[in-house]
């Protein structure tokens, strides 16, 4: 059997509860998702918040896995404890180590099936080609943005977040439950498909890259003093212009996207309104669509990970 | 001036933020509400519950107003001592006492614009019959639950909740907004009518009353083992039979109302999959649609109160 193990994580957000209850039931009823063959670990990620249904108990532990933080042992809040915990069990460097982690959240945002990535490391970039030629998924690459950092997947060597919304904080909804189980067994029959060297690369990928976090508009003690114009809410991956109207306060005004980009060019908003955010004084994320050529090279670097 | 003094709560639940930061910009811009000449008092309900973004600190405050917590001073948790101060502050025997209280929420549930009122008080029926006849609001009638007690405006001569949804926790969203801010601003221009003797009161009154709290179907360990079915999901207030599926598991085995209840009679769910409620073993409240005749000593009872 190849030494390769998939590590497969739910509830790095203690509010974010329809994966969790997704594993629980596949734990229950091991029939329930096709392995095909895989060797799957299954973890909560943060199992303390998950009790109290918060997102954290002391800091968000999706921002918990950069070097300053882990390498800092005078650090010892429970996410940066349970950060290392997890590299310790299933990091590379781990006693039971993983190639690949996926990490499935949910958002409140209108963002449907999507993926996050981190970076343009190549063998990410060949992992979700071939869900995005699966699925026709929409992937937001996450790239320097230096106020979001330590994120879980960047620990390991490939990994990427499978984001699925709207749906509120805290039940468990029809709808995202079935998409979650969807892409979930999309991702391990891919993966699957690259261990068995079956895997049909697509030519291009297409994603939407960081450009900016706009916050709400603020008054002078910090409280928003407007809200997302419903011009946008809900509309997560729909282009808009310098024109387009942004947020809009009780007397009608608007502010459009003009107030915050200077370029007139088309750009894409992601995490409209998504709650968590907003103490990280983001009210929505701009992206850029890109798309990339698909370089043989990414293949390569990936069989590699996997078979070694 | 008549000594009349109408209060106003939001943010009973810290992670209902659309009535609280209302508030803030009326507060901020008094003429944002035309307060009809009354003499309004607004507070926050649970403010540090509302700093940290959570629905309470110790215990739900929405359901610490019985005599039997109220009463006993050996009960010393955060909202028990917030439900005193309220009631020392504002309440019928209080500093600056209210006669009539109005206390804005939100839910995850697809409610609308709604009303709820605790029991058959003659002065709540004719204050929401009003309401209801200018905005054709639904008002739910909670009675006879003994497991949900406690309610805010239950310490107060007259008063009721208005509940707006479907909004995910934690997030200001634009209708929601919009919805409270109409509501808020009738509510105002209703009590003004009574209080200038120019209310006029509708023959009916519509209610849903109380019939049963459904809980989600559960493992033997307490854990949900299905989910709301998409047949009521966002369905508040649309009429359901014993024939009609309520839950659904991972395997497409459906569960119908027939399950839950005998009769073979129409009955209208509402607070379908509301977040909050799981932890208090809700998935949805049954009610009973009832057409009440509208009583003249209603009206003659809240004339009394706000003359006196």
């Amino acid at each position: 059997m190849s030494p390769f193990k998939l590590l497969l994580v739910a509830g790095t957000h203690g509010n974010e509860i329809n994966a969790p209850w997704l594993f629980g039931q596949w734990k229950k009823k091991p029939s329930l998702i096709n392995a095909n063959g895989l060797n799957i670990t299954k973890v909560i990620g943060n199992p303390l918040a998950g009790n109290k249904c918060q997102r954290y108990i002391d800091r968000d532990l999706n921002r918990s896995f950069s070097p300053e933080l882990l390498e800092n042992f005078g650090i010892n809040d429970l996410e940066t404890c349970r950060a290392r915990e997890l590299l310790s069990e299933h990091g590379p460097l781990g006693a039971d180590p993983s190639q690949i982690v996926v990490d499935f959240h949910s958002t409140t945002s209108s963002m449907g099936s999507s993926i996050v990535i981190y970076g343009r490391r190549s063998v990410d970039l060949a992992i979700v080609s071939l869900i995005q030629k699966r699925l026709q998924l929409p992937i937001y690459l996450h790239e320097g943005d230096n106020d979001q950092t330590g994120f879980l997947v960047e620990s390991w060597p490939c990994g990427f977040v499978v984001e699925i919304g709207p749906v509120p904080q805290g039940l468990i909804h029809n709808q995202i439950i079935n998409q979650t189980f969807f892409v979930l067994q999309t991702c391990i029959n891919e993966i699957s498909n690259v261990i068995n060297k079956k895997a049909v690369f697509p030519d291009k990928l297409i994603i939407h890259r960081y450009l900016k976090n706009i916050d709400f508009p603020r008054d002078s003690s910090g409280v928003p003093n407007a809200f997302v114009h419903s011009a946008i809410q809900d509309k997560d991956w729909h282009p808009i212009n310098s024109e387009t109207a942004i947020f809009i306060n009780l007397e009608g005004d608007s502010l459009k996207l003009s107030n915050y980009i200077k370029e007139n060019e088309e750009v894409v908003p992601v995490f409209i309104n998504e709650a968590a955010y907003s103490e990280k004084n983001i009210a929505m994320i701009l992206t850029k669509k890109e798309v990339l050529d698909f370089e043989k090279s990414w293949a390569k670097d990936l069989y590699e990970l996997v078979n070694n």
